[in-house]
């Protein structure tokens, strides 16, 4: 087999194939499970600093020639209409059919020169249409790392951390040595760390602003050191693999769409590019919702929030697809905040022979595939997906990403069901177990407690199942 | 500060010392986290075959010279009067209060010749005598690898594995390409993989037997590969970090008593030669067992089940202590099995803001520190330990492995008391919680579900605390 086009020949339904993908769980590389406990990591976000080593987990693709911003601006949804140097965007493709192929971090560094940042879908995507396409651009790929190094050195190109929390800009300005520049949202400047200029993107978690700085990864040590130290009087925390992930939980963003590429005359000569050992051949789906169209899989930008990024002032691949759909009603992104009581019930199916055990959750990153998709049904109708799962300590609740149908509100309760049908599938992360339905409640994104209290009555108005 | 013994002169009491130890998790390093998932790497070496890759967690000595085995010999309460080359030993060395320092896998290599290989406080004392005793010994020391890496490479002197479960025998057979010589228990031999020989233990698990198997690190992968090509038919499983230490809980050795070397005039000049940033000075200790007297948490052989390897048959550093203890009544070891009701209790008070959480059970390994001591009573006195906790999806069901008195007996259900006093120690591995008392039933070791159900009973007749 040559390429995802060849593999998807052979195997039949590609639903299939995705389904009981045997590559494994999708980790967060390199950093350590945990560097103090996972829960004070989550808590230190929310309560004083943290340290993110981002420098991982994620691909990186350099884009630099005349035709630079003309490749993207071909391939995004987003406006380019006001996108000078030292400033980025969250980059979102999609398909000849309008449907996501993930979504990247843009870096504008210098004048025809554009780095991307993120999950291997998007990248994949910009790479076949500059190598293949006829721009003048030159391009240079850093993969993820190794998802299992086993004791083998890994060096990428550059490092690449975050500072957040409430304590973050404080800590920064200490770094620096004094003030920082007033950089805006998403807006680049340079910030000096040990005494050496350090490039910085202007971030944020929860209202508190923070950096992301990147730079030549053999300088991350020095870098890292620097932080911890002035960090420490401001309960600075690095944080570990296992509770890395799960800080979009509380943020809201949806990392893993399930790319819209497996199906489209228009999209052919793409998967022939595709490898048969990339992400998209290689990739797994888990979770109870099953369709044997892989099409339902696909989600559009308006269901994954990404609707105000959509801006028909450019021509794009996918926009007449979009065009027809903008103005009508769409599922649209949700969290799910799961009932306590279910959640320990599954818990309790584990503790005792004579019962049959649901699917683990694992604590606090509970989802077992690339991409997770478990149904949310409201009356035995399926309303919604669950599309990314786990534990938020903060808010001492297990909360989901996901959509849910146009009228359905916030505040209400729905069934997610929770594994796999049949015992489960092949992937290897599943072991045999039943499913399960969980209660959720309907809640904002980003989550904030204040709104699940509120309708905290509605947990009373609808028995378990 | 140059040793332990100036660092515990500025510490105070040894016992703040360790138990507000900031080391962090005692980690499994440089194997990744699972290859499928725990439930069923646990499950594998129950029903089919399991590859422990065990290069990496442990710390080896290579003792060479004329003095070998008067060295040994001088320090362990093992016999040496038939302990011929290629055969090994679980070697047990005590200070000279008679309480355990540590214990290791004891390698009769050759003429003169012994390696040992385990937790480092073991090999530490072994070194420091072969160093300053006297002995005509050279000494060799491969350390354990690094918890955390961060993508630097790991280099050891020696691979080694083990290739254990019910199918394990078919496995190695199949390796060897016909039938393997009869080995007993704990004897040594040579197998042929990838028509390489290879040097190897009989091992076994659950009356399975298995092999133990080394050579040079660089030869390592190949040697895996090949173990794991022959075993995809059988249905071999590599082991994760996550899984890997709890499958001592069914087979119920302690991995972690505290080395008993913090007090003793006599053990004074070997505080002195231990460094101020080794295991025996950073380590820490967990738990709700606190004691003023850091002596209250050294065991003696006789407690960690070591008594049939006593044997007065030539003299050892602390053979004068177990002399008078010899024929006394002593703690015994037993396998604590946790109320399922009492367990999912934790995990449910994780997921509401209104109540207070109670120490987060990790699973499938739930130490959260070096040495754990959880307190064990019985109307409300102590009458036992609970020193190694976890998960077995087995048996499903915790399980710990500790001591108790010795008028308490199997089936008896005691209140093993969960987390620490106060809201928790100062470890990094800590986050604020309270204090629970789960229900425990004495078990025996190795942990067996026959056992279990025979009292299943007893369940009813203790009410919840």
């Amino acid at each position: 087999m040559q390429n995802l086009e060849e593999k998807l020949a052979r195997a039949g339904n590609p639903v299939d194939m995705l389904r009981n993908s045997q590559i494994g769980a999708y980790v967060y590389p390199v950093v350590p499970a945990e560097f103090t406990n996972w829960r004070d990591e989550q808590r230190a976000w929310r309560e004083t600093a943290v340290l993110f080593d981002q420098s991982h987990h994620m691909a990186e693709l350099m884009i630099e020639g005349p035709d630079t911003l003309k490749l993207l601006s071909h391939l995004g949804v987003n406006s380019f209409a006001n996108f000078p140097v030292d400033r980025a965007k969250q980059f979102v493709p999609v398909s000849h059919s309008g449907h996501v192929i993930g979504d990247v971090i843009l870096f504008h560094l210098a004048e025809n020169q554009c780095l991307i940042v993120g999950r291997a879908p998007a990248i994949n995507w910009v790479q076949f249409h500059g190598e293949t396409g006829g721009y003048d651009v030159r391009l240079d790929r850093d993969d993820r790392s190794p998802a299992r190094p086993m004791g083998r050195p890994v060096v990428r190109r550059r490092y690449r951390y975050q500072i957040q929390g409430p304590r973050a800009w404080a800590i920064l300005e200490r770094l620096n040595g004094g003030p920082l520049p007033e950089v805006r949202f998403f807006n680049m400047g340079t910030i000096s760390i040990a005494g050496r200029p350090v490039r910085c993107l202007r971030h944020g978690m929860s209202g508190a602003p923070g950096l992301e700085i990147w730079g030549p990864y053999e300088e991350g040590e020095e870098v890292r050191a620097a932080i911890l130290e002035a960090g420490a009087e401001f309960g600075i925390v690095p944080v570990g693999s296992r509770a890395y992930a799960t800080n979009t939980l509380e943020s809201g963003w949806i990392p893993s769409p399930l790319p819209a590429v497996y199906t489209g005359e228009e999209m052919k000569a793409y998967r022939q590019w595709l490898p048969a050992d990339g992400y998209e051949a290689t990739g797994s789906i888990g979770g109870s919702f099953v369709s044997d169209n892989i099409e339902d899989y696909y989600l559009t930008p308006y269901e994954m929030g990404y609707g105000p990024f959509v801006k028909f002032d450019h021509d794009f691949i996918g926009r007449a697809a979009l065009e027809k759909i903008a103005g009508k009603p769409h599922r649209r992104k949700v969290t799910f905040a799961w009932n306590a009581d279910d959640v320990a019930r599954v818990f309790r199916s584990m503790m005792e022979p004579g019962i049959d055990n649901y699917k683990y959750i694992d604590l606090p990153l509970s989802n077992y595939a690339s991409s997770s998709y478990d149904k949310v049904m409201k009356n035995g109708r399926t309303v919604g997906l669950s599309m990314f799962s786990g534990y938020s300590f903060n808010e001492r609740s297990m909360l989901s990403l996901g959509t849910v149908d146009p009228d359905i509100a916030l505040g209400e309760v729905l069934t997610l069901v929770w594994g796999e049908e049949g015992g489960g599938t092949g992937k290897t992360t599943v072991e045999a177990h039943k499913q399960v339905e969980i209660r959720v409640k309907v809640s904002p994104v980003p989550y904030a407690r204040d709104a699940r209290e509120s309708y905290a009555e509605s947990w009373r108005t609808r028995q378990a199942v």
